[in-house]
């Protein structure tokens, strides 16, 4: 591309570990330079942080508004183009929305917003104002769940049968035992966090996997979910059954209590002709299983990865593992291609709209769970 | 122990791959003696494949009538002890029914009966003629299944939070989409093999492994089955959500139509202070996590192993590998115990109570299905 | 086959790992019947252990002298014909050489004597009487180590290119560091072990699995041994090069005081067109790796398996792991085929040719370490 | 860090595997900030490369001299400060002599030059001008490796036993039977890479493994190298057996012609009380072994790492996998806080001096193999 997208970040700010994660993802793609941004609420501390960055003092803003306002009065050239929205999703709505009618491109933190009001009022508004929408489901911007997104598209696992996502981590365990813990961390508050911890913060994740590599909407859901404790809101552990079109089955599987766990997300996809495994916590290996013959292991970067999954690595050399990093960086240099006007693959970034149903899911999994395990639509 | 248990089989003739399993396995134990049986309703073929066994002609018996009389004519210290029973599970209960009543101590193949009210039937007559009854849920027979149980009986995972057991086959995929074999195969065949395929076979043992591993009941579920065809009476697919004693939440994964893959039953048990995690294709490793600590894999052999787990390995040396033949046969030792009156620890081997709880667990699946996901107490 | 083979035993008394192993392993072909020996050189001991197995009384004898003359007193039909020798290699010449004279088969441990003259001898001598001799190289029974040679043979890797087997232990490193445990173990007694620990308990084996998968013969080698102590005489640990026919290169790596390791023998044979790895702690799984393709994972009992793996295998069901007994009974299967006198495959079992290249490979290894890394041939 | 360090590139332009991993690797840290270079030795398309990255015109040089010589006109504040070479090696030794004649501290890509001498005098030169002078041993900068380092100097593992390093690649495997091919290439070409090419290129990161997880050197080394072709100059594959310190054994295992395999680095470190082992395609994972304990796994992130392991982190997340990229930016990292006069542990950068042993350990096996196998001192 000819001319590097001048990037500015909302939140993102101090030790915030998404923070730095979004600055390295979008340094690894060459396509961005970071030029400013609202990285904190403590405006002086985000101008400390600002500098350390070593971005000019004149690109750190107060808040959005003062963003808004500092960056149009710049000729178009020197505009930041793209905004990275990294605070707290319950303050995404305004700012975004904001920064949309300003005409800049976004790329957004999930949950995008409070709730799916809120997130169809946002695709609308960006449609309306034709700006560039990016959803960071990081994982979608691994290469061999690219990988399994194109197979998939190309019939290599023939129609659907099973679809069985499992996300577990266990850090919330520590905290929720503690009474006066649980009381204080903003996961657990409602007012923050909106409706759900668990299905909101990692099932949504794992619902974005379902529908990103399988091309194929999820229709119902039936939701049991767990808070442990009385006095604790929000849902920390659950399990979803899914109705795909086609009357496809499957399950999600979310807890933040699962004693030990890191972050093991993983994918598998049960096909009539084959099906696809993927753990992320090793993200360079991809399992195609058939029946009767010897399971393989896709890796990238090699000729015979699909198109979408070979743009998706930095260094072209075999076993040299890349990581969340190039991820993100991969999301990042899809949204840049399409604010550059280029031609998008589908699945190069996740739009609003996958953003959207994000938001559908997760209310949808909380409605049916109050029911006690109805199926609810999404 | 002083004297070879003397052992008869009903079915497990000819190329039987369970029949060549419980054989392998009892010989494993050096406690049995393979002594006759009615290795097939062919009663020719039975005679041949008795002789190839090396097995005297005069035990090989027509059916079980013959057996039962047969081996009542001969001195108490010849006999035959113990009967290992393989046929298909519709059979299962007047043979042993007749068996029990004659005295003999039987070793069972799962589900033990057609259906919940003749496993009853069969516990009350077992207890009235005090014979030793084992169900052979193979899983259980594996050391580091053992080490599990032993280990969440001395508490070593505090309170559990979690419990998720997945049972995937493919071997039916092959079939089921075809019109004319599906209607052929026995499994398939409501007659034969009772209300469920996918259940009945394998998310049973998933149920098994649960109640096995955790000490711990399963007060009701929740099921979603899957037949895939119109014309397929019986499940071939499913999740089924738990609730167990403590209103702990599970679930179990099962599929006959997982393509490609090949008996991959895993068990996470998920608790307050740790985790544990084992897979049956790898079964000599268990999995403990904790949170913040180093992740521990424990093997078979070693002397940090349960009682329970230290007694189930044949050689005393570790990193060589034993597999299902050891563990089926850990289980008989158990029953050769009983059967000898040696003390037997809890879960040395599956008794016919365990069997019952397993057809429940069917009924109560397949009647939660059919009302479109209700929950039902087992 | 029509009728099973009547097997004797030469030590495998009271609690050895060796004895159950190959008692258990004959059982599992169902093609042998266990009626005697001489378990142990206590008589005492051993009549108690053989009733204890069932053995009738008469056939539990108390030297190898007393075991000849008692069974040649016997009528054709009735007699064992073929022993196993279990006891430890610095009596295996004398017994074994009477045993070939007094025409029995013979199924033997390795390393099958004390030196190579003794092999060779033993080699002659059950040519001259036509006896079956088979070593039992354990590992070589293994399905998917058979499938490495068949596959090999098949030309599927193209020319070999490199050649690299390690086999190392741990158990040694707690007796070595003790001045008074290391006198007093016969692994490390030159009398009883013979010239050499590490290479000649295991790396001897990591020398058979090159020869036995490749086809190939191993030319010279150069050895680099370790004692760690000056007091210890045998060696503990060491790395040997070798040079196969065709100036093919490899390496075998052993040791015995690899702390922590269990018994993880590798093989991994590198050709031309592609690649062959294998580990016998998760022995149901071989990785064939080619340029630029995707690695697959073969595992036994599927219909791309060659002859030799597919008859290694008693369940005919993928995912039910059969471990280190099925794998010495494939052994044993071969040498009832080959008693029998059906035709047996390249490769069924380990002849004395195999025991004898073995103790070649030891002595060589010995000397070139002696001579501070010479080239040394075999 | 008060102020980013200026960084310039010599080399590295356009498709450059290495290239986009070094500016990668230096935006990960956040420390640098890439300023201009001589990114190829053809000017125009290094000006284009550079003005995408979107570097300033003035600053893209022609040679080196014009590099020099441009830089040092410019305010001090403005300078360049570390310069990275990335050139073939042939060419790093005029170009590093000048560059620190000029005052510039340098990252430089190993082997740092074609032989040991010129490697000694610009370690020399290096410490007569005080620059800092980090090379790029890669996988050094990975955590985990660097957990092993700070546990055996913890004194975890005791006395180390043995010591097994491995790096095998497959790709030289289609180029080397190919007569033109093999000719062609610049790694087979003794002018540019050197007399080693197998040695030369990986095998030299296997022996800088050794001394940096166990702060021991190697005293002395005998080689087996193979050319496979005759009028292959260049060794492609090869086994090198070790003598460290205190007459410690090891071994590494190297080659380009190992069919299949990418990147498979894998460092084995025995000790007396326990071991390690680590593999470069699964970089976050270590295991721990201890006779007669279950195997640990260690991750980064967490509190149990060292201070060393520790800091090396991007994201304080477990789970979220980093790989070379980070593992790069970590040296990248350590050669910033040097030039900035913080305080650096050992380990943080591989200094000159590992350089400098790395081109006498290629000289030593390339001697010993030409003289058939000799012990030749490092």
């Amino acid at each position: 591309m000819s001319k590097k997208v001048k990037l500015g970040m909302i939140g993102g700010g101090s030790n915030s570990f998404i923070g730095i994660l979004h600055r390295n993802a979008a340094a690894s793609t060459e396509l961005y330079q970071l030029v400013g941004g609202v990285f904190s609420s403590d405006f002086k501390g985000a101008q400390q942080f600002g500098r350390n960055l070593g971005l000019d003092k004149s690109r750190l803003y107060k808040d959005v508004d003062a963003f808004i306002k500092g960056e149009n009065a710049l000729p178009e050239g020197d505009r930041i183009e793209a905004v990275s929205i990294l605070t707290p999703n319950n303050i995404h709505f305004e700012a975004v929305s904001k920064l949309i009618k300003a005409g800049f491109n976004i790329i957004c933190e999930k949950p995008i917003t409070i709730d799916s009001k809120e997130a169809v009022a946002l695709e609308k508004l960006s449609k309306k104002h034709d700006t560039v929408f990016g959803v960071t489901h990081t994982y979608t911007g691994y290469p061999m769940v690219r990988e399994m997104k194109a197979l998939i598209a190309q019939g290599v696992l023939g129609d659907i049968q099973r679809v069985d996502v499992q996300y577990y981590q266990g850090w919330i365990n520590p905290i929720i035992h503690n009474a006066n813990l649980r009381k204080t961390i903003w996961r657990l508050d409602p007012k923050v966090a909106g409706i759900s911890s668990c299905m909101g913060d990692i099932g949504v994740h794992a619902f974005n996997m379902v529908e990103y590599t399988t091309g194929l909407k999820v229709k119902k859901v039936l939701a049991d979910l767990n808070t442990l404790y009385k006095d604790n809101k929000l849902d920390i552990d659950g399990t979803v059954l899914l109705r795909l079109e086609n009357n496809i089955r499957g399950v999600i599987r979310s807890s933040q209590i699962a004693t030990g766990e890191e972050n093991t997300l993983t994918v598998a996809i049960y096909g009539r002709k084959g099906s696809l495994k993927w753990e992320q916590e090793n993200p360079n290996y991809l399992q195609f299983l058939r029946q009767g013959e010897p399971a393989q292991t896709l890796k990238p970067v090699y000729d015979y990865n699909s198109k979408l999954a070979g743009i998706s690595s930095n260094l072209q050399a075999p076993g040299h593992p890349e990581g969340i990093t190039e991820a993100m960086g991969n999301i990042y240099a899809g949204v840049a291609k399409a604010i550059r006007g280029h031609k998008v693959l589908p699945g190069e970034y996740p739009t609003i709209n996958e953003g959207v149903r994000g938001m559908k899911f997760i209310e949808a999994t909380v409605k049916s769970n109050k029911a006690k395990q109805t199926w609810e639509k999404i």
